[in-house]
Order: C-alpha cells, then structure tokens, then sequence
C-alpha cells in the first residue's frame, strides 16, 4: 500500500497491487450494501430528486466533469456514494413507476459475476460457460411456452424492443428470404398488425427495417384493452383488397398499460387461417408462465411462432435480461449470418455450432443470461410462481381498496389480469361534476400534478399517461416482491394527501 | 441469521436478511477478489478447456439444469466458482484474442454499481445522474473528435454493430425522411460503399435496415488494408450510371484484423463532392484519439458526419461501451422518435428534452455509461493517453521480435498503424519451400492446429483467421494495459514451441 493517498494506478494489475485492490473493493462494497439495506427501508425515500441544471452545476461538490488528470481513490469512492444518492432507489417497495423493479440479490450477485467475467457471447471460445447457460435457458423458457423437443431457437437480446424486432425481422425473412440480399425494394408491399395497445417497439421495428410505420395497421381494442379478433380479420381483408401483402401479427400478453392479454387462440386461428407469422410480445406478461394459477391467461400461446418474454420484468431479473424465442430452428442463423471469418472460423477444434454469434444483428454481445441462471438456482421455478403470484395478489389488493374509495376512480371495472391497476384520483371539486369536456379537461392535470409533488417529496414514485380517449391516469404495476399490502395502501393514502393539497391550493389560487 | 442452512429467501428484502445478506456478499467478493487476482497472475491459466459436451454433462457436479425447488446459498456460492473456473480469463496479461481484453478495476466497479443501481436509460425520472453522465461523455468525445460546439449528438449503444447500424439508419433518414413511415419501397435503390478490410457490420446493417446486402459495394483495399480512394471514387460513378443511389460511405479507423486505418481526408473530399454521408468506424482505433502521439492517424475524423468509437476497446472500458456519435444535432430524435405516451409524458415538472430514450431504437436501455465515466475520473484523459501509447508500444515491440525470427513471417512489412500484428509461424518443413498452392495449403492448416493446442493447454489465447488471398494467420491486438514485453516474448515462444511439436508430429505421421 504506497504511503500517499492511492490512486488508480496502485490497483492491480500494479505490482504488490493486490492490498489496494481488496481495500478498495472492501469500501465499494460497503458502500453498495448500505444502498441495498436503503433501498429496502420504507424510512428512506425513494429519491431525491434535483433539476438537470442543479445536477449539472455540481450539487455539493459532486462534479461531472471528466479530468485531465485523475482523482484519488477516496474522492472515486464519494463519487460512488453521490451517484447512489443522486439516483433513484428502483428496488425500494415504493417505486411503482415502471413494469422492471425490484432488486433481487442473487440477481444482483449474478451481475457482479457477469462484469468480472467482462466476456461476450459472440463465441463459445471464449465464453464456453454462458453459452450453454443460454442454452439451458431458452430450452427450459421454450418448454414452459409449450413447444415440442424438436422446435424452438432464440438469443437474448438488449430489451424487449430489440426482441419484437428479431420477430419481424425473422418473419420477413421466413416469407421472403431474398429480402437480406436484395432489401425491401424487391418486394412487394408488407403489412403488420398489432393492437392499439400494444407496444410501440412494433411500429418502431417497421421504421427502422425499412417496412415503414404506416404500413403497421393499428387493431381496436375492447374497453378491456385487448385485441378485437373480428377487426384484425377485416383488416387483413381490407389489406388485402388494396394489393398489400400481410404477413405479421403481434399479438400482445400483458399490454403496457393496462396489463390486458389479447386472445391468443383466436388471433391465432386468423394467422392460420391466412398464413400469417404471429409473434406474442409477452415482454410483460411471460412472467405469469410460471404461475399455475395465471398462466392460463396466455392460452394458445404455444401456438407463436416467436414469442417475445423479459424476465426483467416480471421475474424481477436486473436490467437487461429479455429474450426472443423462435420456433422453427435456424432461421435465426440464416436469416443473420454473415459467416465473418476472424471470429466464426469453420477449422476450430470444437463443435462451432456452439458459437451463436452469427445468429444475432450485433456482433459483441453482453451477457445477460447468468443472473437469470442464477437467480432460477436459487428459487426454482416455484419460487418465481410465488414471486409472480404474490405481484398479482397486490394488485388485486389494491383494486379492491380503490372499489371502495369515494376519491378515486377505476379506469375499467373489471378485476385486474395482470399487475397493472390503472385509475383517477378525483379531487373534491370534480367528484360531483358531470362527465364531460370540463372535467376531463381539469381531470387531465391531476396525476402530472400529483406525480410532480410526489417526486419532490420522494417517498414514492408511480407512472401516468393518457390512452385513447382516457386522460391522464395513474397506472400501478407491481413486479417487486419486498413490496407489501401495508405499501399498496401507503400509495394511496399519499396520492390523496399530495392530490388533496394540490387541489385545495389551485382552488384557492383561482 | 436461520439456524438451517440459508436461501435466497433469507436474504433481503426478508425481516432481519440484513447479516445474511451481508455474509453472502462478503463470500461473493471473495469469489471474485480471488478470481481478479488469478486473472493477473502469470502463473494461472487463461483458461481450462472442456468440450461442449463435456460442460453439459456436468462436470465434478457442476450442473447447468434448472431446478424447480430452490438450492441453498452455499450451493450457489459453488455455482459461482464453477462458473468462473470454466470460463475464460480475459483480463489475463496473456489473453490476445480479442479487441476488447484487460480487466479495470475501476470499470468493473463502475459496474458493480451500475447493477446495484438497477436502472434504465430512457428517462431522466428513473436516471438523472446517468442521463446527465452519458451527455458529459458525449460531449467530451464530440469534442475530441473535433467537432464545434454546436455539433454532435449521440447515443451509447449495445456494441459496435449497433452504432454502425445506427449510422447507416440515420443517413438513410437524413436523405429519405419519408422511410419512416413510407419503408424502402418509397426509395430508389440505394447503395453503400464500405472496404473489403471494413468490419461486417455495415453488411449486417444493410440486411436489417431492408436496404439488402447485395447494395453494399465492397470498395478495394491496398496492400496495408486501407481503401483505396480511387477505387471509392470509380465505384460511386459506376452505381450512379447504373441508376443506383450512392448516400453512405463507411471509413474505417482502425480495421478488426490489419488495424488499417482508411485515408479518412481524402475520403471525406470524395464524400463532399458527391454529397454523400461519410460514417467513420472507429471502434477500434477511436481509442487512439486521446494519443498526442498517435491521433494524427485518425486525421480527417472531424469531417465525419458520424463516428463508431467502443471505449470497450481500446479504452479497457468492460463490456459493453460503444458510443454512436452525430454530427447534426436532432437527427436522432427526428429519425427515432415515435412518442409514446405512458413514457416521454410531455406534461413532466422538469426539462423532457433529458428524456433521451425516444432517441433510440431500444426502448429500455443498459446504463453503459457510468464505468466509463468512473474510469475517466480515475485515469484522467492522461491515464487513458498512457495506456493506449503502452499497448502500441507492445505492438512495436512484437513486430520487432518477428522480423528478427526465421520461424515466423510478417503478413505485411510496415510498421503497425494500431496494435494488431498479424504473422504466420512457418514450421520447419516449410520454411525452405518455394511459394505457390502446396505451401499455402499446408500453412493454412498450421494455426488452427497450434490455437487447438494453446487452448487446451491454456496458457495464452490468439486469434487467427484467413483474410482475401492470405491463408490462415495470427492476428495478435494488445488492449490490455495488465501486458507487459515478458508476456509478448512468451507468445512468441508459446507459438513456436507449439508449432514445432504439432509439425514434427504430423510430419512423423506421414
């Protein structure tokens, strides 16, 4: 240990490196697991939040700019604890803002390992380990989906994004394989379909493979949010009658907003019927796979030709870890492989068939199977039903306290199939306003107004948007499991407290 | 603290999971402290090779299958090992074998946290310090490539393939804003120039993108590896008088194999005469940017209208960090965005325009910043000028070794440009052989055999490949700052003894 204060360069690989090292690691670690206890503590707040422009003057000494020389390593490690407290806690039993949260330790672990590993899953050569663990996963994820031995292929990709992409881009290339060669110029005009509510990542798929957003039909929905099967058939038949050749459906297993899940099997019997590749985007909801008693609600699902499934989300897996599974083999590799011959060498001593790099659009690719390995170690597949099941019991939770509540409303009335319980909170002024203009107007400003108070305060933190002709709605998810009924109830207490104030205030102001 | 022997369901977020969480990290990072140690120790292996089949069927107990109840901390502790024992070490001094090596301490502290932080980059709410760190990085990259303060935009994305997919995206929407919503079949035929030493990911950008492989045009490199300008130039022509439309040329800085940088001035010029999008791959060779000593080979990058540069690369950054930098400011947000609501809500409390994740084509996206940003800190630009200079310095030093060798032979005679070296070990029965089909045909077979071989002893690990009219030959590439000159001069012997060994073998056995 040199006697000034260390610095980067004392670190291994530095000769007699290996005291600095441990200490320094000791005091990371410190640091990281006083984060983890906090994020858990229902004391401590969710966030503190600050303005980009007060993050980027340097808030107590916390500086973001990038030196010339380098800093010590005490001043890295108060860079470390600033950058935890500056953040926002996304495993804190609160943070109820977005369908990934949680922090699952053996996850946690299982990441840890992954970057001091720092390899990539282009080659079995040099990740010989990960690549069978990908294997194993995505056999056992092609199992659960329900296809047989001889089907099923896929890769984990960097989100559910990515993996909606793989599927159209598989599906284009299944029907016309000559579009990898000679582009979409050599072919006639593609359609997609997919619902109202389904993701935007299909219609951002479209634009970026040269498809075209506008050639993506947008299904109707019914008021529950799923995909009405009767207009996805006349609009195959309309796409049809005007010279465009379908080829895609997406159907959706736990829309973003409402949760909702389309009816697989009819949807299905439609692609059958036209010959059509049908793809479930079930980022969100393939995590109820594993629960006996939810699962049914992704009948027919075995029925896909690709299914898109993120165990960051409901499996409460860290970011990312989402795959694309694909059941006719090979067409991954055909359709991507580019045979380069520095990485994918055909005289390798062992069987290459291991090395799935060339299955993939990216060439480097991180890994993101271990933890998700890990983390089935340590649970089983029946600690994830209970997880998955314990998600859902919160929502049901909450969906019955907001049933009995005067100063809330539901967005639909029928009980939630996934995590996702959307509603208004109703201040006194509008609870006996007549539906209309005026009241959605001033409805309309609630949440943002609400969610920005709640932000300031930090104490806990939930999403809202608008859909359709809905204005602006609270919409809860619970994929956390340190998540308890005593923080369902907690959220709406607060809601009704910040939402209470904010009312009375802009009353007053008018 | 359970008197059983502890699961995961004894760790937080469990009443009291506090200590047991505590001692399970704390075992963790002994797991990993041991391992990083291992990786810089000469004496280790860098790996310990086991077939496939062999891993798969589980060695010394060391099962991959996926249980449905769940294992006990201790268990997984030994998976974490197992796990690491046979993986490949590539942080090792010895490890050659890939553009990206070296294990940073504080990169991989900057990804310790990172996962502890558990977060996703597409808005501000759920990431203001990494939001705010990824502008910073950008800025301070845009500002070495050269551009104005005005200029430059970006993104960091999953690998190098994915930023240069997003160049080739972006310069098709910057000529054809109506391929958004349109697809290719609005556009003419459009063509994209990349040289035949050029990474195969502008060929993998034009099968995705729907522009089709066939319209990239294979642009003829000189005998280093660089393209030829001339034969850009001709080959613009010959598409335009076929009707075709010319819009992108890819540069590379710094090729996979040869390290060949492309004579980006005189490329740009040929760009701006025909008005075409000039994309510079640097993935490789932007590294060399924070060299006084080395940068003028990257003259010419400010004219860019988009760089590739993977700090994962030259820069040690660990696994994955790439970055897609943009000239014209908005281009990304025009090209990308799609606006969903339950998202980049236009009605947040602060600045939206730090809700940069409509920018891209993932939706959720790995915070890839924050190591590289730690590293900056720790390093300073100095810190990173030094270690680019020492593994160029590497290269020199085992380019002087070969020209001195009568058993090996330089694939091209100049002095490296980066740090790849590429030869051939020339076994005895070849060396007095006079050039031509037979010999080639036998050197072709050498390296494959000596790689088999130094893997399955394990003691350094060396890419090969063949490459236009050059049988099979070595590529050497030194990123890791952890070598030194001793491990250069094992190579060398490593290979030779090698080589000598299998020779004589196969030669008695004939």
């Amino acid at each position: 240990i040199p006697d000034r204060v260390p610095l980067c360069l004392d670190l291994l690989p530095a000769l007699s490196g290996e005291d600095t090292t441990k200490g320094f690691f000791q005091e990371l670690v410190n640091i990281l697991f006083s984060y983890v206890c906090k994020s858990f503590r229902r004391s401590s707040k969710v966030l503190d939040f600050h303005h980009p422009h007060q993050l980027r003057v340097g808030l107590e000494g916390f500086s973001l700019e990038l030196p010339d020389q380098p800093e010590n390593l005490e001043q890295l490690l108060v860079d470390c604890k600033d950058t935890l407290k500056y953040g926002v806690k996304t495993g804190h039993p609160r943070f109820f803002n977005q369908l990934s949260s949680g922090l699952d330790v053996i996850g946690l672990a299982g990441e840890w390992l992954t970057s001091t590993a720092n390899t990539n899953m282009f080659t079995y050569e040099v990740s010989p380990v990960f690549i069978l663990m990908e294997e194993v996963l995505l056999r056992k994820m092609q199992e659960i989906v329900g296809w047989s031995e001889v089907e099923g292929d896929g890769v984990f990709c960097p989100g559910g994004t990515m993996s909606n992409l793989y599927s159209v881009l598989l599906a284009r290339y299944h029907f016309f394989p000559e579009v990898k060669t000679k582009g979409m110029t050599a072919l006639p005009r593609l359609i997609l379909f997919t619902s109202a509510h389904s993701h935007y990542s299909v219609k951002k798929s479209a634009a970026v493979l040269g498809i075209g957003s506008e050639n993506v039909v947008v299904v109707k929905c019914n008021d529950r949010g799923k995909m009405i099967p009767a207009e996805l058939e006349s609009s195959i038949v309309t796409a049809k009658d005007q010279g465009c050749v379908p080829f895609y459906v997406n159907a959706t297993a736990g829309t973003t907003v409402y949760g909702a899940f389309d009816p697989l099997n009819a949807i299905a019997d439609i692609c059958e019927s036209h010959g059509l590749w049908l793809h479930v985007d079930a980022a969100w909801g393939g995590g109820l796979l594993m629960s006996k008693l939810h699962r049914v609600k992704l009948q027919g699902i075995e029925r896909a030709w690709s299914v898109t499934w993120n165990p960051h989300k409901m499996m409460g897996a860290p970011l990312q870890c989402s795959a694309i599974l694909v059941k006719k083999r090979g067409l991954l590799q055909d359709c991507n492989q580019l045979c380069a011959e520095y990485l994918f060498q055909t005289d390798k001593h062992y069987d290459t068939s291991y090395d799935t790099g060339d299955k993939t659009i990216q060439c480097g690719r991180h890994v993101d199977v271990f933890k998700l390995w890990l983390m089935w170690k340590a649970k089983g597949s029946e600690g994830f039903e209970s997880q998955v099941n314990k998600c859902l019991e919160n929502a049901e939770h909450l969906f019955d306290k907001l049933k009995e509540r005067p100063d809330f409303e539901l967005v639909f009335k029928s009980k939630p199939e996934h995590s996702n319980v959307c509603f208004w909170y109703i201040p006194p002024s509008l609870r006996n306003m007549p539906p209309g203009p005026e009241r959605n107007r001033r409805l309309h400003e609630v949440a943002p107004k609400i969610k920005a108070k709640m932000m300031e305060q930090g104490m806990a933190m939930i999403g809202y948007q608008p859909l359709g002709d809905k204005v602006n709605f609270f919409r809860c998810v619970f994929s956390n499991p340190a998540t308890q009924t005593e923080d369902v109830d907690y959220l709406l207490e607060e809601i009704a407290r910040l939402g209470h104030d904010i009312c009375i205030r802009i009353e007053t102001d008018l």
